[in-house]
């Protein structure tokens, strides 16, 4: 088979077979397909984009380069959540050990930030001693032990994927739908899960800027979860500001025990409440929705979500006290508020902006080499919608490096907007409900 | 700069600035842009084209990242042709001798032959003893003395265009008009030409299988000469058929010395005078358009061009007596006759299967790094058009493996299309001529 043949054809827009494709794949992974080559068919998939036959097969063919966890000996119904990324996006802190306590296996394995979002595994490391590196043998005996584990991407699970992505990255090949649903279905379905629920995120602070991508992207991904006869759900929910109050990763962790205590902010604990709810309902144990919603509150209202979450941190190496006591939990040297300029109403707060600000303060990377500081970022007062008197806070700044304050500062007045007016609507938190859902209002 | 905004920019559709440009090529040329950057760079460029202002200055990087002759100090007005390249294209070979007797200087630097095209290096190579191989400063000393030279590209003419050619041809990226126009556009302007006339070919052997495709390219390289101050003209001509009757290096050869004589094929002789007075044209050296093509008939009636040709033959090292004498040339071992099936009249002969064909005897190179059988060929005895009887030759097969008859008997039996009815209408040789011409009609 010759290569250039296949680049040629998806080039001019025909449909490739499931063995092209895998050939693809199989040999860029031995190394015998060049860097060049798949550069540019992946620039040919940006434009020709791939039928749902193709995205079957080239995510499997993903999905089986490398290791595919059997989780068959734990009881139970395994499911996951994944989001594709935002700003104070803690949810997956949350969840997992709410899931759990709703009775769900969650083998969650999770990614760094990167840019403006932040990462699971970041906020995890947060916590002193916390080790996201576990074995597989290891996962496992967490997920049978505790009802979930909550551990970073090994190189034994889709490294294709892996070498694949590095190569987007470097040649503006990212922002492609059937090769960001591609991606993230080989990784999730390497898991060993029997269903997936997505949080698909929309809005300034989202990859996918407008509903429609959104919805483009969530159906793409269900749609390669049935061909693989996994039931997907997803959730679009709103990431035009920042989700609740922190953003940063030691601060992320304080608002997430806040949460699994039942006193965190209103608007991440709803899209938390309503994720776990479809994860249940995917799992086929939701007959009343209000009801499980209201079951859920009350695991975070009688410390059962967290107790699970401090059980499985002092098993992953953590200090558990520390959802107890968060300022065991590293704190920056100083804070210093972040003050409206004039009166009136908070009409926007750029998510993308926002996590900048975060990045620039530490808490995020530019590159992937960069270190970052767990403790800084940013936990804000004032949201979308709230009014403001000129010189009240409107979020506290928490950083290291003074330094630093005059570029965030100068980035924070451009992307929180005040106007004179109260803003005409609310936005949902969750726009849409996508997949078969049998007990969720569709919106 | 980052190089992966300005992949980025181009897959958006977006206009990059002779800067970015120039810091692609030079970065590329000193290897500091990887190969997989530059091959997604590249089809970005197939999805999006470029602009007038991109093209000239990715023609200029490609031009200026070698040599660039410098004929300033040969008297006399310096043109040469490029053909986009086609089956039994062997005018250069007459063209430039030919020019040459009508006082103009014609530095040309030709190519080797791919797939279903020949090349005009491998026809000259028949020649026993011709050097196509010769320094930058003897190549001067060659047109000086004769009015013309014919050389292989050196690695010192516009070697990012060498480097990108060999990625494209693996990454599916050859066939984008605005790449080709500026891969030949860098070529022929460092030659250090005064004008170009182009002989841009269509039809079933050509790369441009429409007009339309033709007429875009033809007007491409018109352009970017405009821009840099190099008149360009450019034919479009017939190349849905092969041209002349002689497919394959020495057959070819010995059917350009049948031209200079005057005795050759019509079609290849009247494409050829049409183009060297299309050079003359732009040479400001034309009143009367049919007093210039009886003149140039007259250099070849005469012996005038194939003297010159005889004599550059010597000096490029290669035996001059092959003019008078043609059978001094390779001759392939064996001869055989390829009948009409049936009766009727000849309606089609495509041009990239005959191409093939002759390919498969060993006359052309299936990939680069194939050696070529200078003798081999096919001799059409009837063309497009011609009446036949079942049984009558249609051509002779010049062999001298016959265990690659059996392929290219049933290759020529599916190109050649035999009908009970003669065709219709006989297309033009020339379909247009594009360009500021003054004194050719447009057609």
């Amino acid at each position: 088979m010759r290569f250039v043949e296949l680049i040629r054809k998806k080039r001019n827009g025909h449909t490739l077979s499931t063995d092209q494709l895998q050939a693809l794949v199989d040999a860029y992974t031995e190394g015998n397909l060049p860097d060049y080559q798949m550069a540019s068919f992946l620039m040919a998939v940006y434009f020709q984009s791939m039928e749902p036959s193709e995205l079957t097969a080239w995510t499997k063919s993903m999905l089986y380069s490398g290791e595919v966890l059997d989780l068959s000996e734990i009881d139970g119904i395994k499911v996951d959540k994944h989001s594709t990324g935002g700003v104070g996006d803690k949810i997956s802190l949350i969840l997992a050990p709410l899931a759990a306590a709703a009775g769900l296996r969650v083998p969650m394995i999770s990614g760094r930030g990167l840019g403006h979002t932040g990462g699971t595994l970041d906020k995890l490391e947060s916590i002193p001693g916390f080790d996201v590196n576990q074995s597989v043998a290891r996962f496992k005996e967490l997920v049978a032990t505790h009802g979930l584990g909550l551990i970073g991407q090994t190189g034994e699970i889709a490294p294709a994927d892996k070498e694949l992505y590095a190569l987007r990255d470097v040649t503006a090949t990212v922002e492609c739908i059937p090769l960001i649903a591609s991606s993230i279905m080989s990784k999730k379905l390497a898991e060993g899960i029997d269903s997936l629920v997505l949080d698909v995120k929309v809005g300034s602070g989202a990859f996918m800027k407008n509903l429609d991508d959104a919805r483009t992207l969530a159906t793409t991904m269900i749609d390669i979860g049935e061909s693989m006869d996994r039931p997907v759900r997803a959730l679009i929910t709103d990431m035009d500001q920042p989700l609740g109050e922190a953003v940063g990763n030691s601060l992320e962790v304080i608002e997430s025990i806040d949460i699994l205590r039942g006193e965190g902010p209103e608007d991440a604990t709803m899209v938390t409440l309503e994720l776990v709810a479809e994860m249940l309902d995917v799992a086929g144990k939701v007959t009343d929705r209000q009801e499980t919603i209201d079951e859920l509150r009350g695991y975070l209202d009688d410390g059962t979500a967290l107790d699970i979450f401090a059980d499985l941190i002092e098993d992953q190496g953590g200090d558990p006290e520390v959802c107890r006591n968060t300022s065991r939990l590293p704190t920056a040297e100083y804070t210093t508020e972040f003050a409206a300029q004039k009166s009136g109403y908070i009409t926007s707060i750029n998510a993308e902006e926002v996590g900048i600000a975060a990045m620039e303060l530490g808490a995020g990377r530019e590159t992937k080499d960069d270190t970052i500081d767990h403790s800084v970022g940013l936990v804000f007062n004032r949201k979308r919608g709230d009014g403001v008197d000129e010189g009240d806070s409107i979020l506290t700044i928490h950083y290291n490096d003074a330094d630093d304050l005059e570029d965030v500062e100068r980035r924070l007045r451009e992307a929180i907007i005040i106007g004179d007016d109260a803003p005409a609507d609310t936005p949902p938190l969750i726009f849409e409900r996508l997949g078969d859902s049998t007990t969720g209002d569709k919106r």
